[in-house]
């Protein structure tokens, strides 16, 4: 299997990350997952403006421009013989030894790119029958638009909810409704779709950003505000949205269903187009 | 430089780390740094019981017993001859692939373990002199009794207060004062020793663990609760604990001196005692 490591694209075995690595230590980086389609990758430009901007938070230097990583990450995806796919790729800190907690400046440690690159058809299944998903508090940290490493809260949320039966975790701080355990979350009320606003308690979505667009070309009123849980009985849809999974509706609540259980109208409009758009 | 790779002690470039360790890719693991007195780990019985707990809460399984993992880190120890020093080591999930942010089950994953040692000399003159410090809203998660490698926001918290140019973060969640960047938080108000109760805002320190009851046997009064910012003109000493500095006086926040930026009277009698119990 070839793989992405700083600039040269090799075998996965030959890859050598140092036990001080940062990301390794302590979640010191940043990464971007991608779909690719008919061997392109898709809203590449969006993905990078985002890194460069989570970057800038975290005052890591990227060691690449963005035609650079582009032509490395192709050479990844033709290395790999990809038509369609998934692209993943993370940039770590790199080492600083020994090991501390401050931020070394740029001249210090020399960043670490690594990427891997797997075949990926778009889950019909999963976009037609939906997810069943249960409320976790959100215990994340204040910093949910960096798209960092440090991911365990993530993770454990997603456990929370398979741990109880549940395909995923709608997270829950002070109140309402944040996103899912890895996805925006949108809820249709009363003929208005809903998702939370863009600030530090979410990632902000490319896939989000792209249907907002649509949403608001369709003529469906958009409001960009936190759902509060107490207007969880009155959900006529809801549904999540990322860059791998595209639309896929949430038809089972805490072990109700949402619209009986099935894809509802404006999910079903939105995940049309949003497929229509990439075709494009 | 020797390190110990799982059970065996390897030249650090020997290490293969994959770039699918979840610990690279989801800091998805936990770590623990003792000091090194005399050749001999210090508490390392109170460290592993730590380390267990914080297993059980993020459902990783130990790829090792307490004996077997204190021989391997005093193999270490002795392979790079140190007297006394600090030992660093971690374990992460290991590598499931292709990535997925679920928690896999025992017999998928292969847990990693990475530990290293260094020469480490107290650092009297931090511990006499002291260090500066100032308040940083405190944004990491609600697990922060859990020693993860989701470190990034400790690493953000510290890095806040050395960018206004201060040593060390005064974390503060909700108008209180929890914990410092990587160290408990201790405040001296009327006689009276404060640090915040364990639960899941602060890590359970194990100095913190041996100076309560230091202190307790000194006869000093101790508050195990929350000091609301509010109380910051009050504060006759502060002083921050961790196994490698021990105890170390803050002697200045927010550019105001504490006790005339000098070392308090219970700050140096802890300091002594908590010294005097390690020699013993």
């Amino acid at each position: 299997m070839h793989v992405l490591w700083n600039d040269q694209i090799v075998e996965r075995d030959d890859v050598r990350i140092d036990i001080e690595d940062r990301g390794y230590q302590f979640g010191d980086g940043l990464y971007e997952a991608l779909r690719i389609y008919n061997r392109e990758m898709f809203m590449f430009d969006e993905h990078f403006a985002r890194l460069q901007r989570c970057a800038a938070e975290i005052r890591l230097q990227l060691p690449f421009t963005k035609p650079e990583l582009k032509k490395n990450l192709d050479k990844l995806i033709a290395a790999e013989k990809i038509t369609d796919g998934e692209i993943y790729f993370q940039l770590s800190r790199g080492t600083l030894s020994p090991r501390d907690h401050r931020i070394p400046s740029f001249d210090e440690v020399k960043p670490v790119v690594t990427g891997s690159v797997i075949p990926y058809e778009r889950p019909v299944d999963k976009q037609k029958k939906g997810e069943t998903a249960c409320l976790v508090e959100d215990k994340r940290w204040l910093h949910c638009n960096i798209k960092s490493l440090s991911l365990l809260g993530n993770v454990l949320s997603l456990d929370e909810a398979r741990q109880k039966g549940y395909d995923d975790a709608l997270l829950v701080r002070d109140g309402f409704f944040t996103e899912a355990s890895a996805s925006n979350l949108w809820f249709v009320i009363n003929g208005v779709l809903y998702t939370h606003q863009d600030g530090n308690l979410v990632l902000p979505g490319i896939t989000k950003l792209r249907l907002l667009e649509i949403a608001r070309s369709e003529g469906i009123t958009v409001k960009e505000e936190a759902v509060p849980v107490s207007k969880l009985g009155q959900i006529d849809e809801c549904f999540v949205s990322n860059s791998i999974w595209e639309v896929v509706p949430v038809v089972n609540i805490d072990g109700k269903p949402v619209n009986n259980g099935k894809l509802g109208a404006i999910t079903s409009l939105l995940q049309k187009k949003y497929i229509e758009w990439i075709n494009r």
